[in-house]
């Protein structure tokens, strides 16, 4: 039933999945992500202020700037003009958890964008703590939420990056 | 000890590391990560023929891709000239593992081309089979070992991208 | 009567065109372009099994991507945002036939994504096969079909990339 | 004898080759492609003043640019640190003739950096002058000589870009 | 008042603003920027002939590539579809005036793609000269007018760049 | 006596610089730019705690990826593998100062990619605090300081980004 989008019917390789019969419409999707790293380095990005601040604000600037380039860095995603991304940190008792939220008005789900902006941000996080701590591990990056389109919404998860003007989103 | 490489001294803000003083040497890093999916996908992945063929194989190439773009999307990292990327994929319990191997000459490592690459190949797995199943999780993408520099070589795993004219490297 | 469009009318130097006053309408195009090979090294292409599929599809996903950097890559460029893309390949008698379909939504015609989707692909299996014969050239690189915009549908050339829902594009 | 270079030899899929065991040392290459055009549409360009001027050095920052991004635009290509490179433009009885050089000091060749400029240097002129005259063709694209590396000079065709400096090279 | 826009309200970090609920208007920015140099780099630049008609063809086209990007380069920006870029050139008793004109229709203005253009524009002059003057300055960037959008037109300077379609504007 | 590097010796057009010939030595080059603002805007950006570190945390990452893009971004300038890049930022009486300084091994100097990271901070700094003053101007970014090469050490102004390990480069 459901098919390999990106094959071609006849079985004659990849391509871009023609998206031109469908309307653009308001494509919302949260993914989630999480850095799980040890005990004490945890508590080291959260207690000393400074490197902590600059840190996660270089994930979170990562993370944007691969939301806008994921058109172009997964081979058959459409490059999409995107209207907002968002990034949130939290700390977990495994490590730190990355939240995106991506949105724009498009043919396409926005889904990759908002994998690609946990994912790059989570790698941002080790490249900064690689020095202290090579262990850590990124895991669980999942979607959470997606909206607009033919499935309308599908649920996964709980997103925070919830705001008022999203309820009747 | 250990201290935050990319957070200047006086806690003034991120820079990109001064590497002038290292020479440059053989660099390797193996990586590792998972698509872990359902049952039925991982069959359907595993027994479709054509589309198996070309779903790797084109995860294979974003990993490669993005191997030689680490260095402008994780924002402090060095660019480097790599000297080889090689990704392998192989099916599990729980779904699809990645390996990646990169090496290079060079006055850093290159453990985050290897991430990066096994994260990118990951979401390009799930991009394109989002149409059968988004309830797929990218997961446990983790350093497996590191060769050259100061710390030697540093083993966490058991890569299998080894060959023997890796044995005495 | 017909015009260097992108040479500013007081001679002043190149500029990328005025496209607003256009309405954004369904823009197609078709190319194709060849790699001349011997003999010897087609034969190797087509019948060594493997290989040959990985060469093409890598090209195929080269082409891709080119086809979606155009607008940077080509100076003066729109960049368009593509509805899909595709490419195909075909055996004959001097070598390799590569044609690309490209589709967008646009105020300027999506030519030059397809002429570079064929121009890159043709690269890509060079590079692929020159330890084996670098005496390849890349030859007959032409539109073959364009459709929308003033000029309505032009034809230099027969597609095969063409599926009953273009019939009445 | 020669092999799939890019292709593992177990056959399970491309691979960015190992350049690691080679030696960097002084490689060139020269290659040429023509844009072939009507009488008429050539005349415009080679008398038409400033336009003239003005679409070829387009046409050569776009071959200078494309050369130095060689390494992420065709899959499997090494990103290499180019040295110099130059276009040059002739004109010829069918049209126009670009002759790329590029240098650079490398473990691997750089014939594809040479053949890419000239073929976005080719597409660059047709997108400049495809309101004149859409039935141009992009052709003969081939490596004119290479130097360096193991299998030295191999020559194809005479390279016009020669300066007494090469001589010796 | 007015808010720092790019910064979460709760001040918990940087964002790629929300612009989903703006309409997608006629937008457009003129910017320049001044290359100081001394009076005799000033007088060689616009007396050699071939040069000076090289140096600020390179530099348009720079700045013209440079405004496509814009959207990357600066991290926060909304990557935006261009309709036009224009960039002129006057001498002045200083040395160079450069002018960028940008129109789009988006969502949010493309002040940063002309200030973006005029910047980079400037830089590659400096780069083309600096082997006869390294004391240039770069100066005086600033943008001299902006349209569409809820603030409709502010004008700072007196743009060059202004034709007769644009009076109704 | 000093000539046009980058435009051909024949007056036929640009070329990227051959520096096959230059041996690779330490490169350093310090810059500087300036954003003038309002008194209010000033202050506002020093007091309001949160926003001010963000937008110079944004500005110095912005600059820090520039440099690394400096030779795609400048069409004629060689990529060069950085070692280092920092940013520093200091209020002055009419705004922001910002300061670069960037070091490579190469073949080249890297005064361009200071002097990029510089411009590329300021529009940074200038798209995060436009909707509170559009009549920012960027404003006097030049070379302070270069290092390396034939023409040694080339003194324009005192850079602050002096450490004692610089002290005998």
């Amino acid at each position: 039933m459901d098919t390999w989008t990106h094959v071609d019917e006849r079985g004659q390789g990849v391509r871009m999945v023609d998206v031109s019969a469908k309307p653009a419409t308001r494509r919302r999707a949260w993914a989630e992500g999480h850095v799980r790293m040890s005990e004490s380095t945890r508590r080291r990005l959260q207690t000393e202020g400074s490197p902590k601040g600059s840190i996660l604000e270089t994930a979170r600037l990562a993370g944007i700037q691969a939301a806008k380039q994921t058109g172009w860095l997964i081979p058959l995603c459409h490059p999409l003009p995107l209207d907002e991304v968002r990034l949130e940190f939290e700390w977990t008792d495994e490590g730190l958890r990355v939240e995106a939220f991506v949105q724009a008005e498009a043919r396409t789900g926005v889904e990759m964008e908002a994998l690609t902006a946990v994912a790059v941000a989570c790698l941002t996080v080790y490249d900064m703590c690689k020095a202290v701590d090579r262990s850590m591990t990124i895991t669980d990056v999942r979607l959470l939420r997606k909206e607009g389109g033919r499935s309308g919404r599908v649920q996964f998860g709980e997103p925070r990056l919830v705001r008022p003007s999203d309820a009747d989103g």
